[in-house]
C-alpha cells in the first residue's frame, strides 16, 4: 500500500511541527514564518507529493459542503478506517466535509439519521456496509445523490463500488498453481453472500483456466473464524490424498489452516501452502510465516465511491458506472512455496 | 468484555427480521404485526435486556440533538470502532446523533471542520485522539462543551477521560508476580508519552509493592513493533541471568517477545510469561499461545466521555469529573505459567 504523504510526514522531512507545515501550506493569513523555514517545508512538500487539502482552502472563503457516510455498523471491525480514509481524501481534496454516522443496524436509528443530515443540508450520501452484501436503498434518501460502498442493491439505479471478489480468488488460487500446486482446496463461510459466492466463483474459474479438474472434496464450510479453518482444513488434511495447499475465504481462516498443519506436524509453507483473503490489519503481518493474502481494497473503494458521488454531487446527471469491481492486490508474505513434488 | 445487545441478536433469538424487531420495538406509527411476533420479539428484547435507543424514539417528535466526535485519525488504528460504539450508544439514549470528523492531524482541517460543525450547531464536542497523548484544545471550541477522549490537555477546565494506565500495568506485573515470578523485564517504547510513563510508573510501583528490587537492566526501550519487541526482549533473554517473564509496552511488542523466545528455543509460556497492553483486535486473541494482556477499555471510555459531555450540554455548569482514569482489565490467555523455579 502507497500512503498518500500526510502532513506530519512533510513535518518529519523539514524538520517542523506539524503545525508549522499546515500554517506555510495553506498559506494561513497573518502568519509569520521565516523565509528558510518555509522554503525547507515547501521543499519537503514537493518532495513527497503533498498537496494540502481543498477542503482547508475552501473553508477559508465559504460554506463547507458537506457529505455523509451512513454505515451499519464501523465498530468492532478493523477494515473501517481504511474505507474512511479513502474516502474522506478525496471528499476533502475537492472541498467537502465528510461526516460519519453508523446506525448499528438499526433501521429505526437509521431512518432518525439520515433525516437529522437531510436536515443539515448534506449534499450526498455514501451508504456503506462493513462486509460486501446486500441492501436495501432507504427510500428517506429518494432525491440526494447516492453511491453504495462495499454493498449492493437491486436497485440499478444506484450507482455501486465493490471488491473484485471473484478477481481476487482467481489471484489467490493463481499464484498457488504458478506454485506447482495441483490439489488446491478451498474452505469457506457456510454463509453465503457475495463475497463467499465470488470468491468461490473464482476458484473455480481459475481451476478451469489452468486445466484443474474441479472435485467438490476440496471444498470445506465452516465457520469463518480461526476455528472453522482449522476444523476445516483438518478435515482436507485428513484425507487420503490431501491438498498440498489451501486457498482460505479470511485471514482468521488462514490462521485456522496454520493450526491444523502445526496440530499434524506440518509446516507451512513447507508442507502446506496457504493464502489468505482480506490482509486483516496486523494479523497477517504478525504471524509467521507471514500470510501471503489477497487484499481487500478498502482505501480505494472509499475514494472511488467518494469520487463517484461528488459527481453526482456536481452533476445529477453525470454518467458514473453503475459498478465499480475494485481490483484485490495480492500481497506476498511467506505461507507460499513450490508444491512439495516440484522440490 | 460484555457486548450491549443489537437489535440483531434479538432477532436471531425471536427468529425474525432485525427490520421486523426494530418496527416492533420502536412502536412504529402504522405497521402491521401480527401478535405472536410482537410477544415473542418482546420476550426476546427482555431476556437479552435489549433496550430500544433514545435517538430514535426522540426523532419522530423532534429535530435532534448533535454531539461530534473530533480526532485526529481514525483510519489505520483498529481501536476507533470501540470508542465510537461507547460513544455513540450513550449519544443514543439520550436522544443525540453523534457524527464523526476525522481530521488527519491537520490543523487548518481542524479548525474548518469545526467552524462546518458550529455551522450545523453541533451541542458538544468530543475531542479525541487515537493513542492517549497531550494535545492542545483548539480555541475555537470555546464556548461549547468539550470533552477530551483518550486525550488530556494542560487546561483543567477541559474534562478528560483515559485509560488508566499505570493501575493497568500494575495488574500486569501483579499476575506475572503472582505465579512466582520475581525477574520480570519490560520492554517499552521508545518514545515518552502518557502511556510510556504510566506503564512504567505502575512497573515500578508494582515491584515496589511485592517487594521485588527495581533493576534497571530489565528495562529495555524499543520500537513499539514485534520487531522492536523482538529485539528488546532478545537483549533480556541473552542476560546472564534472564527474566523468566516479560511485560510488553504493547502487544505488538508482545508478538516480538514470542519470536524472541521461539529464536531460543524457548516455548510460552513455559519458559517464559508474556502480558502485553492493549488487547489488539484479533492478534491477541489468534496468538499461540493466547496473549494474556491488559486491554484499553476504548468502549468504556467513549461512553463515559459521553455521557459527561451530555451533562455539559444539559448544563453548562454541571460538575463533571475533571478526569476520570478509566480501568484497564486483565485478559487471561494462556502466555502466563508459574515461574520454572517453582515448578
Amino acid at each position: 500500500m502507497t500512503a498518500r504523504p500526510r502532513i506530519k510526514d512533510v513535518a518529519e522531512l523539514a524538520g517542523v511541527a506539524p503545525s508549522t507545515v499546515s500554517v506555510i501550506l495553506n498559506d494561513v493569513p497573518g502568519a509569520r514564518v521565516n523565509t528558510a523555514t518555509r522554503e525547507r517545508v515547501q521543499a519537503a512538500a514537493r518532495e513527497l507529493g503533498y498537496l494540502p487539502n481543498g477542503l482547508a482552502r475552501g473553508l477559508r472563503t465559504r460554506r463547507s459542503g458537506t457529505l455523509a457516510l451512513v454505515s451499519d455498523v464501523i465498530a468492532s471491525t478493523p477494515y473501517a478506517g481504511q474505507l474512511i480514509q479513502g474516502a474522506q481524501e478525496a471528499a476533502w481534496e475537492a472541498g467537502y466535509l465528510l461526516m460519519l454516522v453508523d446506525t448499528g443496524g438499526d433501521e429505526v436509528l437509521e431512518r432518525s439519521a439520515i433525516r437529522a443530515l437531510r436536515q443539515q443540508q448534506v449534499a450526498g450520501v455514501l451508504y456503506a456496509t462493513m462486509f460486501h452484501r446486500l441492501v436495501e436503498v432507504p427510500d428517506l434518501l429518494a432525491g440526494l445523490p447516492v453511491v453504495l460502498l462495499d454493498a449492493r442493491s437491486s436497485r440499478e439505479d444506484v450507482p455501486a463500488v465493490v471488491p473484485d471478489e471473484e478477481a481476487g480468488a482467481r489471484t489467490a488460487v493463481g499464484t498457488l498453481a504458478d506454485h506447482g500446486h495441483r490439489r488446491i482446496g478451498f474452505v469457506l463461510d457456510r454463509n453465503d453472500g457475495p463475497a463467499a459466492a465470488g470468491r468461490l466463483a473464482g476458484y473455480r474459474a481459475e481451476l478451469a483456466a489452468r486445466g484443474l479438474a474441479w472435485d467438490e472434496t476440496l471444498v470445506v464450510r465452516a465457520a469463518s473464524t480461526s476455528d472453522g479453518g482449522q476444523e476445516a482444513v483438518g478435515t482436507l488434511l485428513d484425507m487420503p490424498e490431501p491438498p498440498t495447499a489451501v486457498f482460505a475465504f479470511n485471514d482468521e481462516m488462514a490462521v485456522g489452516a496454520y493450526h491444523a498443519a502445526e496440530d499434524r506436524g506440518l509446516r507451512v509453507p513447507e508442507d502446506l501452502s496457504v493464502v489468505g483473503f482480506d490482509d486483516l490489519y496486523v494479523l497477517a503481518r504478525e504471524m509467521r510465516p507471514g500470510l501471503t493474502t489477497v487484499a481487500l481494497p478498502h482505501r480505494a473503494m472509499g475514494a472511488a465511491a467518494a469520487r463517484s458521488l461528488l459527481q453526482l454531487v456536481t452533476d445529477p446527471t453525470a454518467a458514473v458506472p453503475s459498478l465499480q469491481l475494485i481490483a484485490c492486490p495480492l500481497v506476498r508474505r511467506g505461507s507460499v512455496a513450490a508444491a512439495p513434488h516440484r522440490r
